[in-house]
């Protein structure tokens, strides 16, 4: 469900909140503060607005819209006394399969941070891998308070601006879409390497969980990006390539077992709005790669 | 213990068995046959005199010979029938921590190999890692008799020769001895990536066991070669290279987190006698390797 | 001026005649036996019905068609007496502007043609740099008679081709032109490299001729492709990057003098209707590229 | 002929005054005031000592020094004025085979620095290409007169450091040459690339001199350093790598011509005393190089 913003800028303030009341977790104030500043040009202007409302509400406000986000894999996500939207979020960073272990550092963390900041801790999980995630609570839990509060708002800012974008259509709606591609070149050949099987893993800790499986075309490119439409999740990954399978299909002699085989890149994505391109320069005895664009 | 050549081509048969007798598993014969050709100029001629006996024997004699080899990682194997140089060359490819899974495996392989062929599985296990000798079994088994009779023999030729290099001290010693080295270039810098820590792992099935733990000299270089002194064993490898805590100690911005970290390189080895260089040339955002001399 | 194939198809012999004529050099017979088998659907089936009425003829109208053609670079084309298209063709390849050295050689080469075949040496100029032209005749000097017929009727099929796509619009247009490209990437900084200055040269003989100078854009691309619209002249090219400033602009040391400052890509075409796509992945201190798609 | 260190610290000073006399030009007091330092452990100590007397005498007397230095290709080295290290040193840039352009430019520089400073133009010559001569003039010209007088002491500095190498036997004999190498490896064959032919040229302007003519060996190397047993000049240079040819031996097609045939390596040497290893990468449709070391 979706709704125009040429609707919105129309609309009184009771369906102006009931429209986008899900945008910021149960303070339906915000909506309220927006209201008045209608009409607004583009999407990027409108959640500009629902920040600002944020950003210069009084501080005992902003604490108490805070607490009331839910415990990321904490009880209230286990019982569902959530927003629809924050539910199927944290489902996106795998935190619905933790391992026992992770489970439970999850959860000592998580209560560390509550301890000391008197709030939950906020992220916006479409913008991690679960692998992020962990990494977070431990660069964010030695803040002070002020730089946490920041950041946790920095947060609802990321988490906000996926809603709205996802629930109003209109003109200047910002880019919040990352790009992951592929090429594969055969140098021995000097053509593109077509047909070749490829891979995407996020590793997690030590496991590594396929995300992909996909095939060159004849230009040595995926038909589609490997990942594209959404965030890039910020967290590392590896890209194998069935290079020793590509070049005993091609007639040549690599060794036996070849010396590359199935060749593994290794690399994290930082930036989840960006592009990365990451490509690979092979012969039966050599490789290389590189971040493109 | 070692025996040096010159003294060999002085002894008396009973002598000369005595000192040869473990090179040949159980069958003495091949000694007293290799006597009677003395002298030896070189170590080389001496183990090809041992060889020209076994392959010149009839076949009846060859495929005693042949059984009289113990079964690899089967029950004799456990009870210690075999001669010590069997035993220590068998925990070398990893045969004493199979999972039950590959023992099993491994069980089953062995019973359908002797079942077709008559005699046991004979490997140089000591050119092979775990995961090479179970694809051997896969490539033996479908061969014809006279084919595998062959292939047998030539892994007798393997394991001779390397006891007899281990035993026998004097002029023209064959080189049975592999060498796998690496070589760290930062191309952002342009000069040797030193002090960057460096891993080999060997690869088996979806297992990686770590091997040798290291780290670069000024010159980008380990102070020793990764592996040597020894034939490499054939199979599946990883060197896993510490790209962004380099980067990182240099003070170069390389992302957060970092587009690379730990950079693998996975290869195979072919030939346990060759020289593998495999090198790594990086940046913070590229790296390429390839097989060097 | 162009001509519409569907108002070929309609045209009667002397109009079909006269639209048709500049095509094959002084060669009517060409357009009268192509304009009974009309109507055409595309413009690669009209070259191709002019092709056959070609490969269909007799020997000797064939020979004498071959002999109507210019002589290369000959007293013909300095004195006019040839068709228009022919006269701007020639001078594509820097055939105007030969050296004393590179005439006499041309002629020596000329001459020797025409008393071996009994016809002037016919090339698709277009297709080819000057350089490439003197290897073609030394390519095609050593042909017996039947080998080179075929040879030159195979350049008519080129010239030709490239006649009919820039006189006829329609349908089914074959695809004449290829493209080269280049693409700098700075493996230091992770990423395109900008506003950096790119020269390309035809290399003929020891002798280098600049025909593009331009600079990259943000993508790390040029706004256009070095070469498109047109076939790619066969011959040695070279391609100069300002690699050096590059680095010095963005306070990168690199030396003094820089390790790499104009850094040279020496590459022949061999396909003039293909995609070349040169690029260059550069630190201050290495390179390295590919042929790419 | 040589001196042996031990034998100098044994000398009068008649005898030491005779043996080191043409160290520093025309400046005998040089050596009379090291004299007094006798003896000397190493061979860089002797030269130190000497330094030493220079750079504490008066302003007016090092003045007087280097006013005594020859001007580079002026009159009094074409009289021959000079002493004969002098005269062998400036042959070695390539300073008697200049342009007439050249020789003009030279002429006005060296006028316009004499005219500045009032004393010579003193370069290390065997460190500098001819090129690289011409970019020191425009380099040191802005200096002022104090930084000038630094420069050309520096230069006094590396002048007698080579002659007392190439003089004075004995023990810690500083390192004063460098060393340019380089490597082929065929990617697609996964080997090094032997009998590979190599040239080494120097840039000066648009000139290029062939100063090394050469082969790969069964290692990818070649037998000698491109240049050692020397300071490596400073300057610029182009490795120029048969490369068409070598995969033409192996009957690889790379195309027609070939994508790749004669590959241009372009870098500048900016360390005399380095170590500059230029490897060459390669297919037949893509090539890398890097400084290694």
């Amino acid at each position: 469900m979706t709704v125009a913003l040429a609707d919105l800028n129309r609309m009184d303030l009771a369906d102006f909140e009931a429209a986008l009341g899900g945008i910021f977790e149960l303070a339906p104030w915000v909506a309220a503060t927006t209201h008045a500043k209608r009409p607004f040009a583009t999407v990027t202007g409108l959640h500009a607005a629902m920040m600002a409302a944020v950003q210069t509400a009084s501080h005992d406000t902003q604490l108490a819209f805070l607490r009331n986000h839910p415990d990321l894999a904490g009880k209230a996500a286990r019982a569902g006394a959530i927003t629809d939207e924050s539910k199927s979020e944290q489902t996106s960073a795998r935190l619905d399969s933790l391992s026992d272990e992770e489970f439970a550092r999850f959860h000592r963390l998580n209560e560390a941070y509550r301890a000391k900041f008197g709030f939950p801790f906020i992220v916006c999980v479409r913008r991690h891998t679960s692998d992020s995630i962990l990494h977070q609570f431990e660069r964010r839990l030695p803040h002070d308070a002020a730089g946490e509060f920041r950041a946790a708002l920095q947060e609802v800012f990321y988490i906000s601006r996926l809603r709205v974008v996802a629930l109003v259509t209109g003109d200047g709606v910002p880019d919040v879409n990352g790009r992951l591609s592929t090429h594969v070149l055969d140098l021995h050949a000097g053509r593109p390497a077509a047909d070749l099987a490829i891979e995407l893993y996020e590793l997690a800790g030590e496991r590594a969980y396929r995300i992909v499986r996909t095939v060159t075309n004849n230009d040595g490119r995926t038909d589609a990006p490997l990942i594209d439409g959404r965030p890039l999740p910020i967290g590392r990954y590896e890209l194998r390539f069935a290079v020793g399978d590509h070049f005993r299909s091609r007639g040549v002699d690599g060794g036996d077992p070849p010396f590359l085989d199935i060749v593994p890149l290794r690399f994290s994505i930082a930036e989840p709005e960006g592009h990365y391109h990451v490509p690979l320069l092979c012969t039966p005895w050599s490789y290389s790669t590189y971040r493109g664009s």
